[in-house]
């Protein structure tokens, strides 16, 4: 690992730590080139178990409480790790948290502070528990065990199809795509796709580092990151990553046609990455694409 | 092909002809020991198109129309057949079908005809087109030609894992069941599930030859033969499949366990052969369990 990239070697040792933790989580060709990595079915809905656990399972010595700040897939993430590994867990959510996501949170056990008005102050507040001894707190996207956890989707998914020319991914704040840029290096071209209402990513390849960014829109509870982390957004970098941003719009109909059309039941961010394929802006005649669909955690009531 | 049973073979030559045409659906260690074959991300939501695909390529000659009688999932099959295929399609549909599977079929471009109060009656509201020059009905479930397409099904699972010790699957009128048992001849055991409120193959089981059994329960709009298929009867018995009975409580509980802690959205019927896991009917210790996953043609509001 350099100063503020992941690579390879990072993902590989992260693969071995969660082994038999997450589950490999199938492809399916669902339509000519167009490969899709069902991670909604990982452990909690999503990938984020991948980087929880590993970040749990690198410490040297076991930790006695987890602190998570997240009203959503992190929080529920991380847990699920708590309660698989038999560690105490607290999770701080904001009071905007969906109650869908808060009551599975509470439901695998971990205790749950859900007070300030947003992420930030939520994050503030789990500050004096995560300070305690023994306590481990872990972030939500900017951690290089974090992104190297994630990362691991993309060492399996190479594995069950060596052949990708492309390899389409929603960003939120940037562990996901780190991880998948950092496994893939520059070897398959990865494209970052955002909610034109979240330009956390799109924004800061523009600026040339992470910057502030709006935070609205249908996937907002999933890929809402105000600013990209430093380490995703370094590692994307030096990958050579692109990006797409795609409309509110294409996002609710890819989600409508991952259902209609290959009974995939998705969260609005799980159907981003092929919101930018069903849309057009992608194109994928001739090439073999692979597609994250990363989250499932939303109420299929609307479907 | 023997007299009344279906075999490798037969099923070996269906694979080739249908290969292109179905998707390879994927399978997921949802927990340790028990597989999952994910059949519901199937063209048209469950395993039906690949017996549908099978019987038209087999055609010396290619029809010039389809005609089948189900309001479920073998006309919603028939519909994605000859839509794929660039054939007019008719399909005879009970009045109390359900109008979400209804307009399914006619999202796919066929003709519905809806009248007759029950499969019986629409199966024979059928037969005059069916019957006409150039018309070609396709069986729901008894035709050795359904049966070996529904067994490519299990030719895919034993490559994709090829260590099961045990094979689940729900039965409706046995072509799956069928296709499924003659794969695996007597390698590898396979049970039949059934909810109690269908058993037609548990009771013809009972009976040593298909006899007529009571229909009804959570899952009786795909389940619901009254009886089950020669073909299908006869090669499950000469490959020695066993039976078991899940109640309807256990279904439902195995559907709302499968979307809760896998993120899987399955029709009742769907979540039948879970059931006898999740039951606990089935036990798994020490074992690697194929579990079929057959449909997800279900509004997905309750789960």
């Amino acid at each position: 690992m350099s100063a503020s990239t992941v690579g390879p070697a990072d993902i590989e040792q992260a693969a071995g730590r969660i082994a038999g933790h997450v589950r490999r989580t199938p492809v399916v060709e669902a339509s000519p080139g167009v490969v899709l990595k069902l991670e909604m079915l990982q452990h909690a809905g999503s990938f984020k178990p991948r980087g929880a656990f590993n970040t749990v399972l690198a410490q040297a010595e076991r930790p006695q409480r987890l602190v998570a700040a997240s009203g959503g897939n992190h929080g529920l993430a991380v847990a699920h790790v708590g309660a698989a590994l038999g560690i105490p867990t607290d999770v701080f959510v904001p009071d905007i948290a969906s109650p869908l996501k808060v009551a599975a949170i509470r439901g695998r056990g971990a205790t749950v502070h859900q007070d300030g008005a947003n992420y930030a102050a939520a994050f503030e507040l789990s500050a004096e528990l995560a300070a305690a001894p023994g306590a481990l707190a872990i972030h939500a996207y900017d951690a290089p065990a974090t992104v190297a956890g994630q990362g691991t989707l993309a060492l399996e998914l190479e594995d069950q199809d060596p052949d990708l020319d492309l390899v389409v991914v929603a960003v939120g704040g940037g562990g996901l795509l780190g991880g998948i840029a950092g496994w893939y290096a520059s070897r398959v071209p990865v494209l970052a796709v955002e909610p034109e209402g979240c330009p956390a990513f799109h924004d800061a390849l523009a600026a040339g580092r992470p910057v502030l960014a709006p935070v609205g829109g249908v996937a907002a509870d999933a890929l809402g990151a105000s600013q990209v982390g430093q380490w995703g957004f370094a590692t994307a970098v030096a990958a050579g990553v692109t990006s797409v941003l795609v409309s509110d719009e294409a996002i609710t109909r890819a989600r409508h046609e991952l259902w209609a059309t290959h009974r995939i039941a998705t969260e609005p961010a799980g159907a981003a990455a092929y919101a930018a394929i069903s849309s057009g802006a992608v194109e994928v005649a001739g090439r073999r694409v692979g597609v994250v669909v990363c989250g499932g955690n939303a109420s299929p009531a609307d479907l």
